[in-house]
């Protein structure tokens, strides 16, 4: 490489903060992307999915209830407790942005046991997937809470069966595991069911479109507050 | 729903284990997208990548030098420091796996600072990126390291100066961070180097790619292990 100039001195001579690359990247997906037959509210959900996918082809595959902004806005205002599918998407979940919108939210509000020894144990000993026991495990979090799937169409299968069979009633379900076994049912029963959710049709999904739709969640009720303050 | 019976009692009565689940869907992968000119060797990688996605458009995406699957296996076995650029990487890299390949792996051996007090503060000083000095902080990691980028163009950006500016040799770069601002760029001019690499060109990429990379050559290495034993 003699003679080629590293491409970060461009970056350094004319400097820019995480924040301000994360918003041209926002202008660039709404110059290229905007808005796909998306509501004012939906958009910033589904850019967000953009943004962490960099992918505008799974635009198509975003799928809203007709109260699911609402009802994701207001159990985040009210400090819900969010149930997360996978490790990755607890990691990534952003305790600041949480509190920005409910200050009590701190790193136990966000429910994770698929790593947990006795469901490891449980598993070992049925031949069923870890994520099915982290989901009877979590039990008493579903009702009014938020639950978010970026991972295991077994757990969110379960899930289903609590709404179905006995009667929880989650305020918010993100339903966006990946994969190739029971994930395009997974998700099918659960829009077909009568509760609030925002999913990814079909088999993709992944943990940080999960972290993502919840972010931007927040970043509208912020957004809101801003607006009603008169900022 | 009324009559309709969940569907997860169907996995029930057939149980299958989080490993089977995994096998059935690399077999689909196969049976639907193998092998895209990839060697007998990158395809596990690109299956891989294929499984954390459900997008097979992904595939043709994946780059790889010549040298990548060998040096990154390589560098597993002697237990090389890893430093990754996202904390869902750090929480999604199995140590478990890492120990199948070498024993003496534990969750020091993964390092990322992107959330560190001192490395934010540099970043509200500077308004520069915390990713930045992340891989300042990592600089000695880097030599002989496996370096990977799910998530911040910027970080890679520092590393490819540092290989070119002071000679660092890391074993292997994963290169997949993923965005619209330096990220084609972070990543043509990582493939310009003379570095193993396995990377996402384009815009694509991700904290899961990563992992699923990592994890698919520490398979490789426990397949041909045990093909060795004779198993």
């Amino acid at each position: 490489m003699n003679g080629t100039r590293a491409f970060i001195h461009e970056l350094l001579e004319k400097p820019m903060s995480g924040e301000a690359i994360e918003q041209r990247s926002f202008d660039i997906i709404d110059k290229e992307a905007c808005c796909n037959g998306f509501t004012v509210e939906q958009w910033p959900i589904v850019r967000r999915i953009l943004h962490t996918t960099a992918d505008f082809g799974i635009a198509g595959d975003v799928r809203f209830s007709g109260d699911a902004i609402h009802a994701g806005t207001s159990a985040l205002r009210s400090g819900s407790r969010i149930f997360v599918d996978s490790n990755m998407i607890r990691s990534g979940l952003s305790i600041a942005r949480l509190r920005q919108v409910q200050p009590e939210y701190e790193q136990g509000h966000v429910v994770c046991h698929v790593a947990d020894e006795d469901v490891a144990q449980k598993a070992r000993e049925t031949g069923l997937p870890r994520s099915l026991f982290a989901v009877q495990k979590a039990r008493e979090v579903f009702d009014g809470g938020i639950a978010v799937f970026g991972n295991a169409p077994v757990a969110l299968l379960e899930l289903n069966r609590l709404i179905m069979e006995e009667g929880i009633k989650p305020a918010l379900v993100v339903a966006m595991p990946v994969g190739f076994v029971h994930v395009t049912e997974s998700k099918e029963e659960l829009m077909s069911l009568q509760v609030p959710f925002i999913a990814i049709a079909g088999r993709r999904g992944g943990s940080p479109l999960a972290v993502a739709t919840i972010h931007a969640l927040c970043s509208l009720v912020v957004q809101s507050g801003s607006q009603l303050n008169g900022e």
